[in-house]
């Protein structure tokens, strides 16, 4: 790239490292190792290759930007001070401390140009390999000749860690079947991890092993920039194929003392190394002119300034120069946008119909008829939750074209699947199933992907088992607050034959237990297409929905208030002769069916009054008022029995000595789901066997 | 390889085609695919190159061999009754059945001759990666010259499914940096997944990725013994990589009308399937003489026929010249396995210490100075559990000789390390510490692997919140009962400034859910060093010990009764007066210096008595006889305070009334830990504040 100022970037690079180690040194925590290395390149990204307005963050035809190593921050929110977007220098000031918009690792915060939250390695790369996969989704369906709604690129930037941790080959792979020649990734490929050089450990060879994934591969000197800019350039001209250019890079460059080496990745460099670096910097004029002194010569007088500057209440440095530099773009940014905006505008009267669809997708809220359609949801007779998921999940798709998502090779057993679109592929990305492979947690973090790119709501789809190979992207999702629905069939012991690999047991409540999340146990057909309702009309983050693989048939159907469920638990059967209940039932899922079954048989035989509440969602419930909860259970005044196929191993110390717990602490066992069912005591026979034992005892 | 009896090994392939066919008729579950693709290529491996004695499964230089594809579970169990296991024809009847010895997936069974649990695609396949690496330590810390006590394989078998998961590369991108030339794997590269054909969603170069990651790779025709045999008997020839064999295969093969199809994969054939299998096979004869009848022209007779052997009563047909052929290396192998013993008795005279730590490594059982060692273990001033831990774990080192393990590239965090050892790599495997890389997934599988192989004892560290990226490992460990310890250090929001994504909430209590797993969470010195004891002294499964990043000094300092602190709760400080307590407060890890902390603080200013009750281990408690616990929380007659920074959202709903939770249910923050501690409310100062308010209101 000719017109790269090398200077300039040199100038703007030297002022990201400075303001990294001076915003680490206040924090007396953090990461410089990659902000240092990563300076040249991350400048040249920003200055020459992004297209965004900083003044409109959230433009949705930006390309995007993921720091998928998530611990060099502070390169980010360099960027985006030094570019113009609204983080400060006071920002940067407050990096790592309560409450501040510079945390330790990037949190996504659209209004400021952090596109996602990183730090977990591996998860940006992921996301942004959905970014793209959305980006060439929305482009497909919403383009027209003449109208080039959406053409933006996903960049992202990967370390060393990233490419080692597992789903980082998942996506890659994924990524390259699917052709993404919108997804840039710039390997930081500095060889130094935690524990030191990467040749104790990671040996392969990164450029093959992308390659033997599809990708189109370069390799660069990421601390030279015109080098490293004539490499990008070369790289995005050519079609068909996803993009890895490997930037060798100098970990902590700059500071010549300490660099290439494990010690200067997450620790302060130290205000002698931070002297020494703006001696030999170009930053040393500046520091000259803001400190009057004489930084070659006057080492009592820099070091004073410095350790003035590192203190927390004192006000960054600004370098008029580089911001000069970097802001000289803005009116060219505004004005495309705003040519953006006219396309847009004439679109909207071209097109309104398609128009209308990309307003409703940047929208919360759920279609009238939808909400309708699932208030009322009934089916006629009994079946698996699983199969009632997917005809609500298809009925939802119907409502909302941009329900996109699929499952981890599961398709047919999860039900996760819009069943009269075609998968999305290379070269034709209409379809709104996605054949994730046998890729579960890739699958999630694409997925976090897909919503963080702004119109699809993603779904994603596996055995509940399995729950735990996605988890770490689950989580990010909740920490997000994405609109992400998970749905996990095969969600107990009742799974049968396949055996303990394959039967959930302390995952229920694992679930349960995450920040943020709402899980859904449905335990019929109205509360199923309910959970759905739940995600579109009140969530503001994700929801999981986990299903039976066998048919549930509980006795009671009633017509719940949303009210009563948004409460997490109701009374599903009222006890026969409408006293009051001598004892209280509590299940979810296809425990309900024994319940109500239990309930029924006791009634009978034991001549008592029996309510069965359900709990479809037990972080709504222990959240509802307690005089709701209170009469539910009765207070306490008779037995309360709780029966979930689910563990409760070490928090059921806790519990009130009023409920007798039915659960499963063990493994489950290979056999027939009905001979489990008996054998592990959650059967109706079962547990109307434990509770007659209990009200005779 | 000449002299492979291509007749004879389809005769046999065929038999583990009927084998396989009938029994999962007989289950009306299960996965025909693999075991009928693999049928031939089975049968070669088991007759002509898995060095083992049949009559002695668990002879300790044994090849392994790993089916990492678990769903083919009925390949593994036919070979292994065919080859002359202790496996019947009556286990085989019992295919997926309540308490059978042949689960729905490969379960854990050295007896029998199952090297591991396998099911959860890829696991298996880390797990032989381990079972190699432990294979190369102990032959290079024990073998002599003229006595290679230790020369054994690892042969694992994986499927596409395997290769498009996560870890399956991280475990490879080892394998290859290690040289593990004693791993073979095979690649049943059938190309059809549960979805449909892998052209769908998979179409890297496998064979390329492989190579990438270091591995020697070639490729054949999985269903042509002779082409397959002499495939891998060339690659075995060169040393130094890993092997990989590419054997193309088509699933279901003998099924001519449904092989190459996902509908093969995981559903039974039906007994029109079988019956034209029959029909087009070397079986035609076998069932012609069992049955009396002509199965070409008899279609009734062969129908009623196969239907019968399809009743879970009857006995499966008998293969008399298949079991002769499979079997007729019998002799050999024992004489194989006779020479081994004279060569390891000549070993125990001449080298009768490492004779002596051999046995040592069989066998369970604290060694009984590190038994008094550990009992005593006390510090002189306070410290982070984890520095702690580290201390610990290397004094076991100094005792147990077979402690070998690492960490996900955090060894200098987590001090799951062995200080003065070095890194074992390829070449030179006398090393005990393990440079996982930023791998935790393929870590916890391959720390499986480990232990799986017999001698060494594993232990895998990470940061508390990556248990995440491991969880489906580690579940694995516990239903394994095997023997590794998982230490996970930075075990809350006190980390600090590295924010939400680094700051574990909800899983503490998931660990607590997991079946089988014993997790402690220790609060001082002692406590510390105990869970080690435990582990070594007490556990027959794995154990996790959760460490924090910063400082505790916990005042109370009592000498516990061990079988107190194997309750998992017990007396930290007794209420200043020695009065009957007014309070009690319960805490772990960090959480019992704030509540001791708070207590003191409460003592004086409201003239309470306050009980602080330490909670090393949950799981314990929970188990606990119901007298010591109700006694410990004064049969909640006064106000009970339980402090953990973690999270018990959800399950709360159902705890006893007198407990006041202050835990933690939102993500943490990126500030330092005190501000955090703070504003969480789990530090001393608020821990007292939140009791006193607690008090007057």
């Amino acid at each position: 790239m000719s017109e790269i100022n090398a200077r300039k970037v040199r100038q703007a690079a030297d002022y990201v490292r400075y303001l990294s180690l001076i915003a680490i040194e206040k924090a007396q925590s953090g990461h410089p190792g990659l902000p240092l290395g990563c300076a040249d390149l991350g400048v040249v990204l920003y200055r020459y290759f992004l297209k965004h307005d900083p003044t409109q963050p959230q433009w949705s035809n930006r390309d995007r930007f993921v720091l998928s190593a998530g611990h060099g921050s502070m390169l980010l929110y360099s960027l985006l001070f030094m570019s113009g977007f609204s983080v400060t220098l006071d920002d940067l000031n407050r990096f790592r401390q309560w409450q501040s918009r510079t945390p330790g690792h990037p949190e996504f915060h659209a209004a400021l140009g952090v596109e996602t939250t990183t730090g977990p390695l591996g998860q940006g790369f992921a996301n942004a390999v959905g970014m793209a996969i959305a980006a060439k989704w929305r482009a497909q369906r919403y383009n027209r000749p003449g109208y080039q709604l959406f053409n933006n690129r996903v960049f992202c930037l990967v370390g060393d860690g990233c490419l080692m941790e597992g789903i980082s080959y998942e996506a890659a792979s994924l990524a390259g079947h699917l052709g993404l020649d919108n997804l840039v990734t710039i390997y930081d490929a500095n060889r130094v991890s935690i524990d030191g050089h990467t040749d104790i450990t990671f040996t392969e060879d990164v450029a093959a092993r992308f390659r033997a994934q599809g990708w189109l591969v370069a390799q660069t000197d990421g601390n030279e920039p015109r080098s490293f800019a004539t490499a990008l350039e070369s790289l995005l001209q050519t079609p068909g194929k996803p993009l890895l250019l490997i930037a060798n890079t100098v970990i902590g460059s700059g500071l010549d003392r300490k660099q290439d080496s494990s010690k200067i990745h997450g620790a302060p460099a130290g205000l002698e190394e931070i002297a020494h670096f703006v001696r030999h910097s170009t930053m040393k004029p500046v520091v000259a002119a803001a400190a009057g002194i004489d930084p070659e010569n006057d080492t009592d007088g820099l070091m004073a300034w410095l350790k003035r500057q590192a203190e927390s209440e004192t006000p960054l440095l600004t370098h008029a120069e580089a911001l000069e530099f970097m802001r000289e773009k803005l009116p060219q940014q505004r004005k495309m946008a705003a040519e953006r905006d006219d396309l847009w505008h004439r679109y909207q009267r071209e097109f309104p119909q398609s128009a209308a669809e990309i307003l409703q997708s940047g929208e919360n809220g759920i279609p009238v008829d939808l909400d309708s359609a699932l208030a009322a949801y009934r089916e006629d007779t009994p079946d698996a939750t699983r199969n009632i998921s997917g005809r609500v999940l298809n009925l939802c798709a119907g409502h909302i074209p941009f329900l996109v998502g699929g499952s981890a090779d599961l398709a047919g057993s999860t039900k996760a699947t819009i069943f009269d679109s075609a998968y999305l592929g290379a070269g034709d990305f209409s379809g709104r199933n996605i054949a994730y492979g046998v890729r579960e947690h890739a699958m999630a973090a694409i997925g976090n992907g897909l919503a963080l790119d702004g119109t699809i709501i993603p779904f994603s789809g596996t055995f509940f088992s399995f729950f735990d190979y996605l988890k770490p992207a689950l989580r990010l999702a909740a920490l997000m607050r994405l609109r992400h629905l998970f749905i996990f069939s095969h969600d107990s012991i009742y799974l049968g034959e396949d055996g303990p690999t394959h039967q959930p047991v302390e995952h229920l409540n694992s679930l349960r237990l995450i920040p943020g999340l709402i899980s859904f146990r449905p335990a019929d057909d109205r509360e199923t297409a309910w959970a759905f309702r739940y995600f579109f009309k009140q969530a503001d983050g994700p929801v999981a929905i986990v299903t039976t693989r066998q048919k549930v048939s509980p006795q009671g159907r009633p017509d719940p208030d949303w009210s009563d469920f948004l409460f997490g638990a109701y009374e599903y059967k009222a006890p026969q002769t409408n006293k009051a209940p001598d004892l209280v039932i509590m299940a979810s899922g296809s425990e309900l069916s024994a319940a109500t079954a239990a309930a029924g048989e006791l009634e009978e035989t034991e001549r008592v009054c029996v309510r069965v509440v359900s709990v479809p969602c037990l972080e709504l419930f222990s959240a509802a008022p307690y005089d709701y909860r209170k009469a539910l259970l009765q207070d306490f005044q008779v037995p309360v029995f709780l029966v979930e196929a689910a563990s409760y191993r070490g928090v059921d110390a806790w519990f009130h000595p009023g409920i007798h717990l039915i659960d499963i602490q063990r493994f489950g066992q290979s056999a027939p789901g009905k001979v489990l069912g008996d054998q592990f005591g959650v059967s109706a026979h079962a547990v109307a066997a434990t509770i007659r034992a209990c009200l005779k005892g």
